[in-house]
């Protein structure tokens, strides 16, 4: 049998602890697979003493992640840390450079700085994995990377923080407000304390700024995603949505047109009979649409502490099956100097089917005039719906779904509207998005 | 760069021909991903002068398969004849002896002699790769046999044959019979003449078995699966079925059990709002449960020159990543020779809901002797719902719904009623199972 892979793990966290137990509850089970022993040689965190529930009194104790990725007896260096610079960068970088395979569960940190980190690990000749830092247990990174080679990607798009979902599911499912449903995402743990990085899209849009590259071999550029969080979505909304056919879902959506790509981060409507509209609560989902293989969709727990190290143990087994000093392949599926600079469609001209609630004074004429400035902007209707709000003040409201048109047009309309004084609320405008 | 990586495909139809067009139009990207040129070296079919809209004029051309396994220039054996024995077996055999890696979509090979043919190409060092033999362009196999690595899974269950779920689809939205749905299949191509191995579920068995020696560690036995086909599903299931909120699918199962592991293939009722069951048409889909990961679910084109070929060249670019002679894990995800013997449950143990459809005689205190009968049988009721047929013949439709019961409660209960004299015609049974 070849020599034992060692390990080194930055991090015990919730994910850092869960992997640690998982290679030495799978011990034997991961030999007789990988061919050799998975042994943790070294660790470092916060606190040594809490209990991890694992034996790690044979793994050498660092207090300095950076130490340990630079002097430790391994093979792979496992970031947990996480944080887009800090420590977190600090070691992937000191393990690059001391010739360390890493694996790392941080998509902050890929977002930022994962083209300078592939150029290194390539120029070294080691691995650079990143399974759980898109998805959690969901093999998109190895689907994409691997599985797809000689694909063109057309689309990629999906459903990709946990948090987002789970307010959405339970809005619809309890007729809740969106702060109700928040403030129980935050008491089961689903949210932070601090929950803005998660329902303002941020979270999604460094995920998704991985799959980009990923998809279309361009360099990394999270900056350059249109950002919309779900903070603004209704029980209104919710409702027209189902009426209409449609379930309301935070998506991450990269997208090859002619004029670039497009990067986008807001909520959706999906089509209700869609698989993609039946991920509920906080699994993940990732659609992936190529010239050869068609629509491939993948959903499972996009968090977790078990769900996350399922991916970080694959990453590592991956390792462990390759010989020593052996590239698999590029590490965003290009060799990172070949990454072509990301060339960015501008929001205003996305092209699609378009939501628009408004609510309207109770006069004459005022729906006549919304038709005309939709006509105005060549935004064709696939429907209109007026009725009376619920309460009993003198306002309608007035549901529109576009055909397919363009952001521009939809914005100058909404404009116009807003200026010709009928809305007593701002407006509400949700994009459609094909799905199957 | 390394020296290019050499191919030889034998049998050129619809996913061979897709193959070394996929090859050709992608060569400049693949060699960017692949880090080496991939070159068609040599190829083998029953027609040389056929066009296929690809130039093979620089490939060497073999009349017998089994010769360029053998004696052509090359470094990958692509095999895509099909059939569990004759040229398919004998070629890939000849190819593993030569020490050549070989690629195959060929599931009826490898679910008769999938574990011997791992064994030689493990003693020889070379890969076997086979993710286009299950669900076709859905990568099931490098999910299960690599990102799964350390997971102890407990169920996989899918979605593996496209004409049935074409069939259901149709006979579900459009209110037509199994036999005009057949009919249209078979006019389209997606079902052959003789549509008897997919109908009757030989097909899926095929691909179940596969994925149960992966999920399981142990040797595979298609011919122990249990199988029931379509055939038999008529409207009136359908409708009752979306009554009660269900779908109608051919699963294929694969269960750890206390007894054993079950496998089994057979028409089955899924929630509608679970995300199987908006799998539609030709779409196939797989879902594994595991102990660390959770529940993942793929899906996508599970057949089809395109999507077929996009799976066979995402394997022969895994071993052009790979170094000459190294090989990459086991073919089954643990060594051919450590598979475990196959420990079958008996399908009488298996544990779940049931459907039951009864045709009775509308005769006073039928009603009673059904639901005394259940009861005899320990069977608790989820619901029972009793109307009158359609036509006004003397007889009524009585349709149960069980808690988890097990399979030879049931069958117990249905042949005393059936011995009772009370049905007017088959009674219908067709298993629940709970799917997320």
């Amino acid at each position: 049998m070849a020599e034992p892979l060692r390990i080194g793990i930055a991090g015990l966290g919730t994910v850092g602890a869960a992997v640690a137990r998982v290679l030495a509850d799978k011990a034997a089970e991961l030999t007789r697979q990988c061919g050799r022993d998975i042994i943790v040689n070294a660790v470092s965190a916060r606190d040594a003493k809490r209990d991890r529930g694992v034996d790690l009194s044979s793994a050498q104790w660092f207090d300095d992640p950076v130490e340990l990725a630079k002097k430790a007896d391994i093979d792979v260096f496992v970031e947990l840390i996480g944080g887009e610079d800090g420590p977190a960068l600090a070691c992937v970088k000191a393990a690059l450079d001391a010739g360390r395979h890493v694996v790392t569960a941080n998509k902050a940190l890929l977002a930022k700085h994962g083209v300078a980190l592939a150029e290194t690990a390539e120029k070294k000749g080691v691995l650079l994995n990143y399974e759980a830092a898109v998805a959690g247990g969901i093999p998109v990174i190895k689907t994409m990377r691997e599985a797809m080679a000689g694909n063109t990607v057309n689309r990629v798009f999906g459903i990709l923080n946990g948090t987002c979902n789970y307010i959405l599911t339970r809005m619809e499912a309890e007729g809740l407000s969106f702060e109700e449903c928040l403030k129980d995402a935050q008491r089961l743990g689903y949210a932070e304390a601090d929950p803005t990085f998660d329902i303002e899209g941020n979270d999604t849009a460094h995920k998704l700024a991985i799959l980009t590259s990923l998809a279309f071999g361009t360099k990394i550029a999270a900056g350059d995603i249109y950002l919309e969080g779900i903070s603004n979505i209704t029980q209104a909304d919710i409702r027209a949505a189902s009426n209409l056919g449609f379930r309301i879902k935070l998506l991450g959506v990269a997208q090859r047109t002619e004029s670039g790509i497009e990067q986008r981060v807001h909520p959706t409507m999906v089509p209700t009979a869609s698989v993609i509209a039946q991920v509920h609560g906080v699994t993940n989902a990732v659609a992936i649409e190529t010239d050869i293989l068609g629509e491939l969709l993948l959903s499972g727990p996009g968090a977790g502490g078990n769900a996350t190290a399922s991916a970080v143990v694959g990453d590592i087994a991956d390792i462990a099956k390759s010989q020593p000093g052996f590239q698999h392949g590029p590490v965003f599926g290009r060799p990172a100097k070949e990454l072509k600079p990301y060339r960015k469609a501008r929001m205003r001209s996305h092209a699609g089917g378009y939501f628009i609630r408004l609510t309207v004074h109770d006069r004459l004429g005022v729906f006549a005039a919304i038709a005309r400035r939709m006509a105005d902007n060549d935004i064709s209707l696939e429907s209109i719906v007026q009725h009376a709000a619920e309460s009993e003040t003198a306002q309608k409201t007035v549901i529109l779904v576009t055909h397919e048109t363009t952001e521009a047009a939809v914005r100058k309309a909404v404009e116009s509207i807003t200026r010709d004084g009928h809305l007593t609320s701002k407006p509400q405008v949700i994009r459609i998005e094909r799905a199957g």
